[in-house]
Formats: C-alpha cells, sequence, structure tokens
C-alpha cells in the first residue's frame, strides 16, 4: 500500500476530532499492524472498495471515548452506551468521507460502506487481507485511540 | 429495504456452511433488529457499496464457532485464535461473494469490501443508518449463530 494513503486518514481523523469535539489529538508514528492484539472497547469499521478493497477501522479504549464524546456533549458521559456508539459511528463516517474527499483530489477514487460500530470490553479486530494493515496511534489530553488503514492496492 | 435481497444472504450462508464445515444449518425467522443487544463472541463483518451501501455481519457464540471450525479443520478446536479469526473471515468473504453473485443475476450489482473479525467476549455490532437492519437467526447441531444484513436502499 502506497503510504501516501494513510496521511489523508491521518488529517481527517484529527480535523474531524477537533471540529466535534475540540479534541487536539497528536498522530504517532504509523506501524504495520502485525498480530491483532491491540484492543478496544469500542470501534467503528467502514469498508472501502472502488478501485481498490479495504477498510478502516478506529477503536477507542472507554475511558477515551467517554472523556471525548463527553465534549461533544458538552455532559459528563460515564457509560458506553447507545448514544457513544452512535457518537462513534458518525465519527468514523466523518473521518471515512473527509479522507475519501482528499484521496479523490489525489486522484484515488473509494466508496465508503456503512459504519458497524463494535462494542464489547477488550474486543479485538484483524482485517483479513494479505496486504499491509497500517495502525496509526493516537495521543489527546482525553487518552489514546488508533485508527488502522488497508487498501489492497 | 426489498426483503428479496435476504435470501441470497441466507442461501450463501447455508451453502458456505455446508460446503466449508459440512454442517446443516437451518435458518430461522428474518426480523428487524430494534436493539443492539444480540451479542457473540466472534463476528466478521464486510461493507458492501454499488448501487446502495450496506454492511452485512455475521456472529458467533464461541461454542458455536469452535464446533463449526473443528468440523472444518478436521480437529478438535478448544480456543478462539487467529484461526479460527481466519476461518470466519474466510467464511464472511465467501457468503459475501456468493450472496453478491445471486444478488448480480437479479440485477443488483454490490461491491464487498474486506471482512474486518472481530474477537470479545458478547461484543455488541450495531450498524450506524437509519435503514432497517434485517437480523437472521439460524440453527445447527453445533449451535446457533445469526446474520445481519443492512442495505441502503
Amino acid at each position: 500500500m502506497d503510504v501516501r494513503l494513510i496521511n489523508p486518514f491521518i488529517d481527517a481523523t484529527l480535523h474531524v476530532l477537533k471540529m466535534m469535539a475540540s479534541v487536539e489529538a497528536k498522530a504517532g508514528k504509523p506501524y504495520i499492524k502485525k498480530t491483532e492484539c491491540a484492543a478496544g472497547d469500542v470501534s467503528a469499521v467502514i469498508g472501502l472498495t472502488g478501485e481498490a478493497n479495504g477498510t478502516i477501522s478506529i477503536t477507542f479504549p472507554a475511558k477515551s471515548i467517554m472523556a471525548i464524546v463527553s465534549r461533544m456533549f458538552g455532559e459528563t458521559i460515564t457509560r458506553v452506551d447507545g448514544e457513544v456508539s452512535d457518537a462513534v459511528g458518525e465519527i468514523a463516517n466523518m473521518i471515512s468521507g473527509q479522507a475519501r474527499q482528499k484521496l479523490e483530489k489525489m486522484g484515488r477514487v473509494l466508496q465508503g460502506a456503512i459504519p458497524s460500530v463494535i462494542m464489547g470490553k477488550d474486543h479485538q479486530i484483524k482485517h483479513i487481507s494479505s496486504h499491509p494493515i497500517v495502525a496509526v496511534p493516537f495521543e489527546s489530553d482525553d487518552g489514546g485511540f488508533t485508527i488502522e488503514v488497508c487498501i489492497e492496492e
């Protein structure tokens, strides 16, 4: 996978979290995911198709997403409920949309499927592909989270 | 969503499990999913795009999938590990492929993204859409499992 395809997802993640939740996140160094051991409590997955098949996911620990959604809603969220899962789906949808717009400007056209949000303590996600899966860790005052991108090209 | 779009997924699920694992499953009555309370231990999600956006998922309790994969591999599987998650990804990919072939014969062309497999005890999946999500429960001698289909049309 062309590593230049990752930057639009990083930029979109930073922008969406800033815009929706006033979260100033910082992206860490992207790495090729070797195992599926990274675990989280709430994730969203969006399939990609078009000139290449792929998938993106964003995974939050409960603590991070409760803090982020508390900022979004302007009230303290203390449990991962339906409102939180809807918010994660919306965040993922906006990241997918903005990243794909940027990719389109680079001449790379991908379609995004609808998001599926997964809730469950310490779940793991494994994207089934023989192509590399790039993970990008993010840090913020509200805690960390991770995006993963796989585009089969 | 046109309910006729569901049958190809039901047929493909029955066929793939029979072919890959000699599992004789029976489909229960499809229903519109109202809450995200159905929980499982291993799931695969595949995004759909094309003339409509959508997603499909298949969710297994650990007991069911260990029994099914034991049949596939011809050896007793006692834990949900990387081999099991790969098998679930492959099962989902084949269901997606076969169902989309059948849909294409009905004049409905959808592309499938790559599968993402989720492992985690009692996780829940919520597809983020304002359109109905149809769930189909299956039973077999190896235990039950559920598929969910959402096509935004």
